[in-house]
């Protein structure tokens, strides 16, 4: 049972350090750097006190004017499980995995809390959308977080906005309230290699966007994960970042979701 | 000097462990629920291979197909840290903070390479827009943990989006490239409490979306920003949850949103 994160951890903690305040620090950063999807689980369930203590941590996050935007809806049954997998496009991991979350931008909670002040909703905002969404985001990076450093994998699923209407009608949501994306949580049961990143010239600028060498870099990326690519399938995928970019944005992807969105309440005005 | 972070972190090092393990688990739950924003540092300054470091962190975070749809520009030169203060509403610390960092959601950069493959880049669509914000707060409050773990503190600026396009151009962004928000960080020179967040009963539902109980949950809440307040306020500070949120959402909230965006390539279809 390759429990990679685990291995990685104790390892740092046998290790005799001189500089404990200065080591420790550094497992920190090492545990964010070592970060893959896993999509592979053991048998081992989640016992409630470790999901509560990591939507506690996800709380601890940010939040724009404290608006705290997030709900999250924990699926046990069986039967909407195997439905959510089969809506986020077949991905039986949501079936499988542990614990599945669903993230949910909510601004119905804001909105009550502005009437029970007597206070008129201003539905449709863009910004307020946008506040939402990123703080849902920032709430799930620090759960991920929390569920790595407890030896926990996880797999972002945002294959639920393949098909959002049929999600929201299955978990009850109601206007104002959006599936941006699920979350697979589980005992690793696999050991994948760590994706290798645009170099960091291109993503960290100085003073102005400055784009001048990104061509050359990204070339350079390109040979790294098509190298990647073909180590992990033994020679089978052979694919560069650029080429995944044309899939992904050279055409319409989820086009249905603008008017998802409005129709429930968002990006109206 | 009341550096909250670096004092807990030590003391939970100084305590004797039994169970190194699991000790050390939970020392990062404990990072992530120690965090509030700082917004008074010290003149220390914060070495490029601490930034590195923190950006390379941030870019370990999960990536929508991945799209790695963040750019983060550093400024360093004061004029223009005078200039974002100003646009940024009056916000003093974008100008003393150690740094400042611009975290914007680039599409441009994936068009690039859509192109480099000779494919057409499909613009506007709201899913691409969806896909390259949460892409950056993933990746931001992965660079925030890492801070954190560093002994830094830090604070979001949303107020980037008050007039977003002079931000644009003021770092000279292209279109497809929008600031989300800002981030300021240094060594803290403050300690401020703990602000407490809606209860986990408020925040994660089982199955499906249900709401019965949350008025009366919210109702508890409010006692305790409004205590949370009083207390950091010494008594001048009177305000609730519900509150803020009829401040917030009980108006417009940047209505120029919208069309900047549009303008700029996004949320067109």
């Amino acid at each position: 049972m390759p429990l990679g994160l685990v291995e990685l951890m104790t390892n740092v903690k046998i290790r005799k350090m001189t500089k404990l305040s200065e080591s420790f620090m550094n497992d920190v950063t090492q545990l964010l750097k070592a970060h893959r999807s896993i999509r592979k689980f053991t048998d081992r369930a989640i016992e409630d006190d470790v999901i509560n203590e990591i939507i506690t941590c996800g709380q601890a996050a940010a939040t724009s004017s404290n608006i705290q935007a997030t709900t999250v809806i924990r699926i046990r049954n069986k039967d909407t499980r195997a439905t959510l997998a089969e809506l986020a496009g077949g991905q039986k991991y949501v079936e499988s995995a542990a614990t599945f979350l669903m993230f949910c931008a909510d601004l119905q909670r804001p909105q009550k809390a502005c009437e029970m002040q007597g206070g008129d909703f201003s539905e449709g905002m863009t910004e307020h959308f946008i506040i939402a969404s990123t703080d849902v985001a920032l709430m799930a990076q620090n759960c991920v977080i929390a569920a790595e450093s407890l030896g926990l994998g996880i797999c972002y699923i945002g294959g639920v906005r393949n098909n959002p209407q049929q999600v929201s009608d299955l978990l009850g949501l109601p206007d104002q309230v959006y599936p941006l994306f699920g979350l697979c949580l589980g005992y690793p049961d696999q050991s994948p290699e760590i994706k290798p990143r645009l170099p960091l010239s291109v993503v960290l600028k100085e003073e102005t966007y400055q784009s001048e060498n990104d061509v050359a870099d990204i070339k350079e990326y390109d040979s790294q994960v098509s190298e990647y690519y073909k180590t992990r399938s033994r020679g089978r995928k052979d694919s560069s970042w650029t080429e995944e970019m044309k899939v992904l944005v050279g055409k319409e992807s989820r086009p249905h979701m603008r008017d998802f969105l409005r129709k429930r309440g968002f990006l109206m005005k």
